[in-house]
């Protein structure tokens, strides 16, 4: 892992979507018991957390979430997005979040993939933006810039948002999941690159790290499904986040990379069950699209926070007459900003 | 393969910078005999070719070239150039293009890659421009899109360009390769990628597959270096059109894909003795960038030919006053726009 980052300036956070995390822990063991974790409990989840020995870590239930919360919000923290909750309330530069149903992978060789020490790795490194280098990413060890690659160009920005992948079961929509019930990818993809400046893509929240500190405000829970499930493909929370976050990287100047560091996702669900819900994070994201691909921010937003603010402004007045679920989400990020800020302030003081 | 291409579709053209291409053209047999091959010779080159028994090809000298092109163009076709003779006199609907120092590469099962298979591939499967799938190309076996793709852009766009890689000598620049004379691409990265609408990248023709009926006119001779050379990183002649067809296909909603196939690029030249040459290349590149970054084609281009002349009319209009080279590389690409004109338009009669 990079040198220059100490184990204590990471957060692993952790959304307890499932009671029992024994094999999920001690599958992680090995690489996580350097660090602190944050354990978020779906505050709709019943039963006691079952967590086992020998990890430094602290458990975040709907009792914390409501008196650090409040009642003066719009936003729930329930199913994937108590995570979000990890985010607030973490003090550390690097945050690392990994979803509740997945494994180590191993790499083609059978090593077993340290995720953490790859995402620090694409965070510490630069990004590359404003040019697509064909060999990946150059900061990899063993790449380089290609011919043609401008100098000016080489020295990259800095690196915000790093997305893993996933091996066995993919990230798919319940549509795609449904159709192809048998299918599991089985490709190990040894890259990474940097998201080009302008392009958007679907950022999964399942396997994810970011620099708090740089971009940790436009990391949000804003859009939820009328029939949101606690299963990812009911869910569009960090389908919205990614969005938001990418469109605010560029114009922060910053860098979102994807690929390495994959994770093994077991199977769960019953995709078909989930079909009749999907459909309306289908649809939306008929509208999410082209106002994200257009939308521009004031030279005047120079942080994470006023960008979110911007960002909300804009879906406001833009898509809020479409659909309800676009006003509900653009108020939960001016939300979130203010809670962003008071819950730092009460910490650093 | 593509079950719908059938062989006689297909060219295969390779520039002949060395005149013995005994073990390049015995190495290549199992994959290039089933197809024509265009050889054009660097009209520069003095020997005779030798070129093994057993191929259907059609051979092209200085001569030829003289006949055809006649002395009334600016149009040079010395060096890594003449391949581009070899785009204007083909017929067919796919060229396939590698430069003579490469031999097909093996997978990491050590199966012999089949370039011209995968580059098929790719152009007949739709390309993402409009957003980036993190799974990479969703028409790759096993592959598909991911939660979050909206279904209105899963359609695609029609493939235009295939930009293959390199294993062994990666294509680095002369002051990359000086600096690190032992470094050898070693990473087998098994994945196709849709590089992203208004992205830009290093375009290399070493191993290269394009829809000649679609955009064979932006595939151009034009930018020469003064100091141009018989070794790749002394050339920006690919870089160059690279940069034209990539916005031309961004203006005209067609893809271009990189990543797999690879080729093995064999060792050869002194980068330190190349050094002095290419940093007029690397300077020009920080003209350049800027320069494509912010071209718009207007609506009535709706042809390749029609996008040359006004990313030709642009060079000439905003970059010809800061370096000589550019108003010659303008008016190559006005000649060569004529010059495909005439040649498409004799052939068929």
């Amino acid at each position: 892992m990079s040198l220059e980052v100490k184990d204590d300036e990471i957060d692993i956070v952790v959304a307890a979507i499932h009671s029992d995390l024994t094999s999920f822990m001690n599958e992680w063991r090995p690489i996580f018991s350097r660090f602190h974790l944050i354990i978020v409990k779906d505050p709709d989840l019943k039963e006691e957390l079952k967590i086992p020995e020998g990890f430094n870590l602290d458990v975040y239930k709907k009792s914390d979430i409501d008196r650090v919360v409040g009642s003066s919000t719009s936003i729930l923290f329930s199913g994937y997005s108590c995570r979000y909750f990890g985010y607030l309330v973490s003090r550390k530069k690097y945050i690392i979040s990994v979803d509740d149903d997945c494994l180590p992978a191993r790499e083609n060789d059978g090593f077993l993939v340290d995720a953490v020490a790859q995402h620090i790795t694409n965070l510490t490194t630069p990004a590359t933006p404003f040019f697509f280098n064909t060999l990946y990413d150059p900061y990899c060890e063993g790449a380089d810039f290609v011919r043609g690659y401008p100098f000016s160009l080489r020295s990259g920005v800095k690196c915000a948002l790093s997305c893993g992948l996933w091996l066995n079961l993919a990230d798919h929509d319940a549509p795609t999941q449904a159709l192809k019930p048998g299918h599991r990818n089985s490709r190990y993809v040894d890259a990474v690159l940097t998201v080009p400046a302008r392009a958007l893509a679907p950022i999964s929240g399942i396997n994810i790290a970011f620099d708090r500190e740089v971009v940790g405000p436009a990391m949000l829970p804003a859009l939820r499904l009328a029939g949101e499930g606690k299963f990812r493909w009911e869910t569009m929370e960090d389908i919205w986040s990614g969005m938001c976050v990418k469109v605010i990287c560029d114009h922060l100047g910053l860098g979102v990379k994807t690929g390495l560091p994959y994770v093994w996702r077991n199977d769960r669900g019953d995709a078909i069950a989930s079909l009749k819900k999907e459909w309306e994070g289908v649809k939306l994201m008929e509208e999410v699209v082209p106002f994200f691909q257009s939308v521009r921010l004031p030279r005047t937003a120079t942080t994470a926070e006023d960008c979110v603010v911007e960002v909300a402004n804009a879906v406001k007045e833009q898509l809020g007459s479409t659909d309800p679920v676009f006003a509900r989400a653009a108020g939960a990020m001016l939300d979130w900003v203010k809670l962003w800020k008071s819950v730092g302030s009460s910490a650093s003081s």
